[in-house]
């Protein structure tokens, strides 16, 4: 059987451009003698539109692409997600119910299912609500359903009978989540291998982030284990960027067919872009895997950003402090737009050393954008003269810290204005977990790429992206020489706020407290006591670090703890109010790891772990 | 039977401070002679924790309180909320399972159930998953863990034996949503109606929002329909504050007895306020009913933030313009923490006119609250000359509205800091759906009471906070005279960022499409275009207002309402950034009515609509 794996750029919100893109792919397959198309989960609609699900009249319009699809099946099978609604169930909003569902449609007809109910229609069984997920509160799922409607649980896990050149195939449906069925207990995969399905299709919208693919592989192994063999999985995922608000999720693509040993014998392109793929599925057929994924994904992201959100009718505008975060993020923009569309702002203060104004020079010169200068010291000393109209108290050297900050902010917002353009936020992850940043000064931006990404990744990020480039786009002299038990730094990583100030990170090790308090399912900081308690923490790659801080005095231990958990409290206030992140690991800051501002007590199992620790420091 | 309604101001996060409350009032219950007293739900832990839900650690620490308050029922009943986890369950984290459990004690003992299963324990049957509540992303139903138990559906409704004094009372236990089941296809009210239970007790964490009472009311009347009669109803509700980041929601208490015919025989305040409230449930004790309860909602939602938040630290900064929106919420934090807390900070340009300053100056005299004076623009001036070292493009009157408002809001920040002192953000509800205000300038706060209060729900606001103070807080001339077809202003709303410069909403009406457009479920505008064409608009309050701007001419009206919904959608990126807001209505933004970036296309409907009412417009 020849398949084409229709892994389209879904757009959120914009069903008559998907649906078109897939008539197109449709007809190509055709041409190319597709006996089966297979479009992603949510293809017409998208899956992330928040509470415009919430919307009647657009959903209505959603499902009246369904007709307009179903009849330009004739001569090839298309299988296609969208939302379905049934008519005599209310959903809890009172309104007409929603599911996410499959549909399934040939020569012009709905392909029928082997139990006879709901021909052409599969409906999501799995709903994931956690991280970015939150499918439960728009869609009933069929469980629910099976409910409602008084059927078996496993109504709508019958195989459809795809009958086409006097063969008929029998191919088990279902959505993204219902592969991840391990802490579920309904596993539609299993329903259909006991049916024994010639094959089960996956549609999906799943989100990359990094090592999703080890985390696929594992689920498609664990089917094949938990039951001797499965049968050809043909996977199909879109790509490019939807949002949720305050979280940017970017999909990587990467459809596959696995056979049935859970092998990867097909796969699209992971490199985030559209692609139609017809295989025979008996044959094999390797994309070559993306190199440098991160770099990639961030690229699709502001990209596809840039297009979706602005239509692509701003510039962009940087600070360009001559750091790293800047760099990297100014080398990601002229990568994803073009350097025309950049531009950079120098704004320095008597604060600036030459090393960083020349870094920015050296960084805008090697990307071929433009940098303009500027000093933003009179209008620091300006604000403070303004201020002082207003209090007696002394302005301290920290509030003209924060000064400064709002003043590169406001320049900024003011230039973008008047250059029709929008702001880039560079902050880090690490920053953004400490609240080490200025609101309204340093956290503004309508776009945060690298808010979802720790200095020790953005290390790396920053090598992609010379290599990449075939030159040394980023200075080298920012980031650290890494030895076996020793960090070196040329330019330790610095605000530059005022005279001689360093970031007061402990690089390398707090980026994995920070992945550790944020990572789903997040806080895990007993088990890191549990295991500097029993000493096993020096057999993890952290140990080195821990000893290189010289933490390995359980009373800095303790302190550099309780520092970096009441910094990451108090951050919240900032976060909330910061702009949307990029999301590339499982805990982004926004609608990913969800927060609030609350002053929790410390836990039984934390207080008995530090008097333990505690009672082996120094007297 | 003697009951105790221990209505707490449940602290999110802080169990031993819930806790100790709560052995207070039971033994002030035990004094008393009570034989049972009922807290609210999730009363040990709050309920809005986010995602610190998924902290083990702390769940086991929330848990381990259930042991304190069971060996304090020696004489009495207590039935409380809190977490509960079933141990050889896997939550869909992989960790432990977390439900939301309500829990019976009495003379040290777990209360037995008539089906002999799980004495002591009952888990929450319906989750609801819309607006602010997000009961699926943390806990499993009783519904799915019948699943997961292989138990029948019911098995956590059966009746506790309460057997005290001789006597056996059967009390049927649920929480909060449980109640709310019309929309759901499991009512647990009926299967307790259905064992002719002794009484129901209902535990909730409810957060108040506008004529939310009517609500709750129609629910049991619902129920006594359905049923011909209920049993005596007893329903304990939170008071206080909680928030989940964006949205913070308020309690109102407003615990109540019910009889078998749904009336409302007993109650406790509703104003917000903490109260142990000791009755025999067959006698007639009615609290006072809160008058001006958005009022008293907003100071509730501010002293709270303060309180739990900033442990009252801080000072709060407020920017007074003389306009409205900021007298009315110097008002509302005067009122709330005391005049020696506030500092009101007028800022004006050469566009500010005498008479809002005089305003904002005689309204901080009604307080008694400090005004200081201060002249921006020479810092506008140098802020502009700034910029033009970035561009040589012209900066443009409009850019200037922005840098002004940006001037603001960072003075607002700089003397927040300098004076150890927090910002509070004066936007109203209008402003934020059409982005009437400018990002990192007046969006810019740690609270916005006012953000989720349309302009006309405002104006009758202020005429309370006259009334309660008895004298002309808010002055007179900044609320509009409304006649039965006219509306009549001394000096209508105006941003005075240039000269003449007015307000483009149209008061009243638009305040009624924000409505529409936000409030659970929202999106309402084909409902309105088809009363608009049919003419039966002109029957409902807004068509007064229809004909007072104009909009019986087609093309106006279609002109207008493309305006605010475009208005509407490009206001998302400064929603998503903007301050927490306290959610009083049934869809404020932020956590509450949910939403992305993204250009959605048309509906069908509306696109149809369109046409139609535009073939009528004058040609």
């Amino acid at each position: 059987m020849k398949i084409a794996l229709g892994q389209i750029n879904v757009l959120a919100g914009q069903p008559s451009k998907n649906v078109n893109k897939m008539l197109e792919m449709i007809d190509q397959a055709k041409k190319e003698k597709a006996d089966l198309i297979v479009f992603p989960e949510m293809a017409v609609s998208g899956y992330m539109l928040s509470d415009k699900w919430m919307d009647p009249a657009f959903c209505e319009t959603l499902i009246s692409y369904n007709e307009i699809l179903k009849n330009a099946s004739e001569g090839i099978g298309i299988i296609w997600g969208n939302v379905g609604t049934f008519e005599n169930i209310k959903g809890r909003d009172g309104r007409k119910s929603r599911c996410n569902c499959a549909y399934f449609a040939f020569d012009k007809q709905w392909v029928k299912k082997e139990n006879q109910k709901y021909p052409g229609l599969y409906v999501k069984y799995l709903n994931p609500d956690y991280r970015v997920f939150d499918d439960s509160r728009y869609f009933y799922s069929a469980l629910e359903l099976s409910r409602r409607l008084h059927e078996n649980e496993d109504f709508l896990t019958s195989c459809f009978l795809f009958e086409k050149d006097g063969q008929t195939v029998r191919i088990g449906l279902e959505i993204c989540e219902d592969l991840w069925s391990n802490d579920y207990n309904f596993d539609p995969t299993k329903h259909y291998l006991n049916q024994k399905a010639d094959m089960i299709v996956n549609i999906s919208s799943s989100p990359w982030t990094m090592n999703k693919e080890i985390g696929r592989e594992k689920q498609i192994m664990r089917h094949v284990k938990n039951n001797g063999a499965i049968v050809p999985l043909i996977y199909v995922n879109a790509c490019g960027m939807q949002n949720n608000g305050k979280s940017v999720c970017i999909f990587d693509g990467d459809s596959s067919v696995y056979d049935e040993k859970g092998e990867r014998k097909i796969s699209c392109n992971d490199a985030f872009q559209e692609e139609c793929k017809i295989v025979d599925i008996h044959e094999s057929s390797l994309a070559e895997k993306c190199e440098t994924k991160l770099l990639k994904a961030l690229l699709c992201a502001i990209s596809e950003f840039d297009k979706q959100v602005f239509q692509s009718r701003f510039k962009w505008i940087i600070g360009l402090s001559g750091g790293l975060d800047s760099s990297v993020n100014a080398a990601l923009l002229t990568m994803a737009l073009g350097k025309e569309r950049i531009i950079g702002l120098n704004m320095a203060t008597r604060y600036n050393s030459s090393t960083t104004i020349d870094n920015a020079h050296q960084l805008a010169e090697a990307l071929g954008i433009e940098c303009r200068d500027g000093i933003i010291q009179r209008l620091v000393e300006e604000q403070i003269t303004c201020l002082k109209q207003y209090t007696e108290k002394e302005i301290s050297e920290f509030a003209i810290e924060n000064i400064q900050a709002r003043i590169r902010g406001s320049i900024l917002s003011g230039i973008s204005q008047v250059e029709n353009a929008v702001v880039i936020n560079n902050g880090n992850k690490v920053e953004a977990a400490f609240g080490y940043a200025t609101l309204y000064g340093d956290t503004i931006g309508c776009l945060a790429p690298l808010q979802d990404v720790t200095k020790v990744v953005l290390f790396d990020l920053a090598r992609s992206i010379n290599e990449v480039n075939g030159k040394e786009i980023i200075p080298q002299n920012l980031l650290p020489n890494v030895k076996e038990n020793d960090i070196e730094w040329i330019m330790p990583p610095s605000a530059e706020l005022k005279n001689n100030q360093l970031d007061p990170m402990k690089w390398f090790y707090h980026d994995e407290l920070v992945r550790m308090l944020t990572e789903y399912p997040g806080y895990e900081i007993e088990k890191l006591m549990e295991d500097y308690l029993s000493g096993e923490i020096y057999n993890q790659p952290i140990g080195r670090w821990i000893k290189w801080y010289h933490l390995d005095e359980p009373q800095a231990f303790i302190d550099d703890l309780e520092w970096v958990l009441s910094k990451f409290e108090q951050g919240v206030f900032k976060r909330i109010q910061s702009a949307p992140i990029v999301m590339v690991s499982r805990g982004a800051f926004g609608n990913d790891f969800r927060e609030n501002q609350c002053c929790y007590e410390k836990t039984n199992l934390y207080l008995k772990l530090k008097d333990e620790i505690l009672s082996h420091a120094h007297k």
